[in-house]
């Protein structure tokens, strides 16, 4: 039987982007020990103090329908916080809660879209952002941020292809470069997408995980609130990955129509999931200061590192738990070169084609394994390169 | 900003089914005491060992990414599950694990159809099943089961409007109807999805709701495992409603692509729900009996309060937790009653119109109150008719 184009062409014929991920779990499985520098997931589990919250609301009898667009508590709790971080005033009615950040994308994408529509995201991408605008039926349309202009998107390149675009999709602090998108790119990219009247869906689920500079969400431009679909998470911020819990942010109309989307996609979120989520937020931002810790302080071992030797270049890592590595001085793709790096040294990282075109030649590193082996595996990759980029230059 | 048309029809313009719902909560949230006899939603908690075994496998650790297809275990054991009661060869493989029933239903249609694409339905339905169709960009297509053929829909009003049709989405046992297909009912639905080459969409979440006769699935029958997508929870069985797990039987193929699907859609499902949801699977058929058993108490306690009189026929109730009564004697519609009631006796019942026309002229009432409360309440209800009768006839 026969099933959708939609689904049989969800990865556009090719790889998902996953494969060397999938041969270090192999060779896991058959007993090797890989380290794996792949995904973004924290090397620590959930707060214990959140999952009793969780318990304590499940137990409580939190067990039944929860409100569709979530619960009131959790929705006020997201807004402020929110408002505090971005300073654009933001309430309950602004807040959809979602089965976690790829959700929310979906989502967005499905309100924004219309079948046939095109749907523009900037190269470098997450894995997934092809895949989430053809599942809704819409046509991706990749905007390459280059490695020369630090990964920030330009105007004029949104501007080329945008005509008749229902949305942009961007996502800062940038999941692979690691690069926070500067007040002038944000600006430029308002711009564009006032100009072709499109919809600006914000992926901001690394939004605490800054290392250097300022994270600004678009909400906050001139006239942005209106057109924004800002997409956050609890995944990254709390350690909370499994517990799939996310949210939307925009204007109250089309959080009103996002519900009713919910109710007839999913039927909302898990109540006590919800309570747990909520109790983490009340904790407040040392919480998820702690959960970054790990994070920046192997972001600033790896820089030094990484010093004083070209063949292997970082992208400046501003936020995000992971290095953009540029290594084509070893005269290597990513994808060969992370494939070689596995075989030879079990070390697993992403190749940058997972993530488009605009980062091949580079490889991403998940700073996620404790400090010692992941400084012991970033100076046997630096090693592995160098030897290869001395080879090439010979 | 302009959403797709897609979310902004999503109720086709009217009204989404639930007023009725709504205005018995405003009610009751301004201190009126009303009975509510409305949402499938069990009137006791998920069991606390269950929610137990959530918290140990969350305090256990299993609070990262969970497999997207959904964990092994679980599979093994949904697989099993559906093995022994449909007698249908299933493995694992044919098993994705998704967020509740309506995640599965939404999921199944994005797989079996493309935006444009004919996606038939029975009426009467689950309030969300043209909203599902819709939100996927494909365009529902009502087939009228009509009261007078107990609501068992008949093949020639299939197939009148099949042409071209991707999809069928039957549900059995039914809500609102209460009925359960007969093995010549699904004969002739088996035969006429092979004529038009369509998926059958099967909705099997109350399998564990049957008071009389017998539930067959229809991936038993020759040839329709391959065609069949067949839609389970954990919801109704084991009153886990809140807690959004459920699942869609398939073929091997058709499971491979929809785990993509999840990928790009949701990332799949929370470890520790899985686990608890393995946990209660595990303790056997003895645990779903005893939640069904106060509506099959409740459904033999209504059939003798409702013997005896005319203004209200129950349409016979062979499964799920609902009674459909006609009420057409009291020459009043569907909604018209429900609106009526509520104002005269604060009990809440769901018009039969919210379920779309073929079942006009009836009312919905969910068993989901204590035995004393829903006799009462049902007494209340057919006198109320019976006054009602005799005034029309008058």
């Amino acid at each position: 039987m026969r099933l959708s184009s939609r689904v049989r062409n969800i990865n556009a014929g090719g790889s998902d982007g996953w494969d060397v991920f999938y041969r270090a779990r192999q060779l896991k499985a058959a007993g090797v020990p890989v380290i794996e520098l792949t995904i973004g997931e924290h090397d620590t589990r959930t707060a214990a103090d959140i999952l009793d919250a969780m318990h304590r609301s499940a137990r409580g009898g939190h067990t039944g329908y929860a409100e569709v667009p979530g619960i009131k508590g959790l929705r006020d709790k997201v807004a402020e916080r929110i408002r505090i971080r971005s300073g654009v005033e933001t309430t309950r009615d602004n807040v959809l809660i979602t089965a976690g950040g790829q959700a929310a994308l979906f989502a967005a994408h499905l309100a924004c879209c219309d079948p046939g529509d095109r749907a523009l995201f900037i190269d470098p991408y997450y894995v997934t952002y092809p895949g989430t605008i053809r599942s809704g039926g819409a046509l991706p349309v990749p905007v390459k941020a280059r490695p020369e202009n630090g990964f920030q998107p330009l105007a004029a390149d949104i501007d080329a292809v945008a005509g008749g675009a229902k949305s942009l999709l961007i996502n800062t602090p940038n999941n692979p470069a690691g690069v926070i998108y500067a007040r002038e790119t944000l600006d430029n990219i308002a711009a564009v997408v006032k100009t072709h009247d499109m919809w600006l869906i914000s992926d901001e689920v690394y939004d605490s995980q800054i290392w250097q500079g300022t994270h600004l969400s678009p909400r906050a431009l001139p006239g942005m609130a209106d057109r924004t679909l800002a997409i956050g998470s609890m995944s990254k911020s709390h350690a909370m990955t499994g517990s799939r819990l996310g949210w939307i942010i925009g204007p109250r109309d089309a959080i009103t129509v996002l519900a009713d989307l919910a109710t007839n996609t999913n039927y909302g979120v898990a109540g006590f999931i919800q309570d747990a989520a909520l109790y983490a937020l009340n904790q407040g931002d040392a919480a998820e200061t702690a959960v970054a810790a790990p994070f920046r302080r192997r972001r600033d071992k790896a820089l030094k590192i990484l010093s004083g030797q070209t063949a292997v270049k970082p992208v400046h890592p501003d936020g995000a738990m992971y290095l953009l590595l540029d290594i084509r001085a070893t005269g290597l793709s990513g994808d060969g070169f992370a494939n070689r790096l596995l075989d030879a040294h079990h070390i697993a990282v992403m190749p940058g084609e997972s993530f488009g075109q605009a980062a091949a030649g580079h490889v991403r590193v998940a700073m996620t394994v404790a400090d010692d082996i992941f400084c012991d595996a970033l100076e046997t990759l630096v090693a592995f390169a160098r030897d290869l980029a001395r080879q090439a230059a010979a």
